[in-house]
């Protein structure tokens, strides 16, 4: 393949991991009390490479793009939606506006295929590739070049980007079907259980949905390697992303993982570069029922189980406090000693 | 009895709930779609009783107090703890300093009763009724002068500060002992069921915190009504905790409910005023067994399942920010109409 995709370095180093738990148990605190808040302290101590962690210029990447497999009846909103999304996105709107306005999250708009022409606009990035991917029911989504053309961008967009945190936001009707498949295939797993209502299909809609993705699945067999199955699936965000998360691995940013979407490009990342998911958090867990699944291949746990099925970025926009928490855990609270604490009695 | 407790109206308005309903079904996002981020913002504005809730100058109050009965062991640590913790509280290097200072939140910390004499100090309120509470395998922990003083002083407490929130917050070595008989008694449950390792037992520990807190509820077997019962288990930190409780649910203030010790306050608080716990959100559910089934007694679901079992305000810091984020929701995102976003597809 022409792309080269970046090195992903294993950040295992347990010096770092021992001298950052012994400085969580040190704190004024029972051993272990600040419970699931102190194995994020300790992820993100070995991310950033510190037993100090400070998160500074995080970035909300919304990636957006249509699909031509919305044609085929596979979500219960229009495509015209995607750029109407993206124009709300960017007027401040809509609930992943809202949440990274709330946190100070800077907030950048990629149109990586939508399949309509905006107006240049500042937070929007142009990245777009083409009008939508073709119906992947027809043939693949993407061909190879444009596959790879997506993965170079989201990289760009990271190393254009400052900080040392990025958040995965997308937008796309028709999406969710993209993410079952990747999921069905990378991970080998049944196709019914990586399907779910989307942004809210009825039961008929549903079993329609169900019956597509079969006939996909089956007309692209033999996509069963990464780029392949990106390829074949779509779409043009999620490619985006891919090079996103492998670009801010690379860099040994954060990356905070949103809900089923953003996830799938990970399992892609993950097949391509398997120490990437060592720089990930899982912001919650969705409502989609593929996502639990996907989760549990990443060996990641979430930190918010809402029941959110919104994507945009907005479960990641919710768990962002609890990252920064997590950091201040580490550098402002006082130990035993400093503070004059009595520790646990002897029996 | 002398105390007079305030009014707790039923906050019961199906008009302001269909009210704020159709404005979450309305904004640019499929029907539910942030799950029980939605919940939670229809709470807080039935709460508050209005369509457009804010959060204004929100109040964490750390009652402290010891406990007579941690000379039986029932703790992991010392009772010297709970003033260093309140030293620690006031110079910042506690976990809920650190996070109160993150989000924004006052920090009052109330000796409701701690064994020790304090210097006067920016940040802490002097509501001290003894040094420690009796030990409840004696006699009860406190006489019923004592309980009611703790309830006034908490009411005065809310009276006295401003805003539209509170978050409970408590220390006391021992407490999570009075916590599960207040449980255990209040609820009607099996003791054993209510009894956790609090700080962090160890099993002969825990086999002797069972032992004691079985024979501190034979003693008082006659202690079966709410005032009788917190007067016999104690602790003036959760009296005082009631008080606050039922203050703010009379001035309709959201109450954000932290861990085990919180939430027996708020039992307490709803045996006596029923309707109290409509103004109340669990932030989270900790590690302690007994706290899942209290809050399925007060019909609570928590926003955070973290493991947490600190206490302080902690837990109720960390989900401070999904409270501002529902609030947000509704005030912020745009309608389908006002963005010009296409809603479902007519099947």
């Amino acid at each position: 393949m022409s792309l080269e995709l970046p090195p992903v370095a294993d950040l295992h180093d347990a010096g770092l991991a021992a001298r950052l738990q012994h400085r969580l148990d040190g704190k004024t605190k029972p051993v272990g009390a600040l419970g699931r808040l102190e194995a994020l302290a300790l992820r993100l101590g070995c991310i950033l490479g510190t037993e100090s962690p400070s998160l500074r210029f995080p970035q909300m990447l919304v990636c957006a793009a249509d699909h031509g497999l919305a044609a085929r009846g596979v979500s219960a909103y229009p495509s015209d939606v995607t750029w109407q999304m993206v124009e709300n996105f960017l007027a401040g709107g809509a609930a992943v506006s809202v949440l990274a306005r709330q946190h100070g999250l800077s907030l950048t708009v990629a149109d990586c295929g939508v399949r309509h022409d905006f107006a240049p606009c500042d937070g929007l990035v142009n990245l777009k590739i083409a009008h939508g991917t073709a119906d992947a029911s027809v043939g693949p989504a993407m061909d190879r070049a444009q596959c790879e053309a997506g993965i170079a961008n989201g990289m760009a967009l990271v190393r254009g980007l400052p900080g040392n945190a990025v958040l995965l936001g997308e937008m796309g009707i028709g999406n969710s079907s993209a993410a079952s498949m990747l999921l069905a295939r990378l991970a080998q797993q049944d196709l019914d259980t990586c399907i779910g209502a989307g942004t809210g299909l009825d039961a008929v809609g549903l079993a329609r949905k169900r019956r597509v993705l079969a006939e996909v699945m089956t007309r692209h067999w033999e996509a069963t390697q990464p780029l392949a199955a990106l390829a074949a699936f779509g779409g043009f965000e999620i490619a985006t992303l891919v090079g996103v998360v492998l670009q801010a691995a690379q860099e040994r940013r954060v990356v905070v993982i949103d809900g089923f979407i953003a996830s799938a490009a990970v399992l892609v990342a993950q097949a391509l570069r398997p120490h990437a998911v060592q720089r990930c958090v899982a912001a919650h867990v969705s409502a989609e029922p593929g996502h639990r699944l996907l989760l549990d291949r990443l060996g990641l746990q979430p930190l918010l189980a809402l029941d959110l099925r919104l994507g945009e970025g907005s479960g990641a926009a919710l768990a962002w406090p609890l990252l920064e928490s997590a950091c201040r855990v580490l550098r402002e609270m006082a130990s035993f000693e400093s503070a004059g604490v009595s520790g646990q009695k002897e029996e």
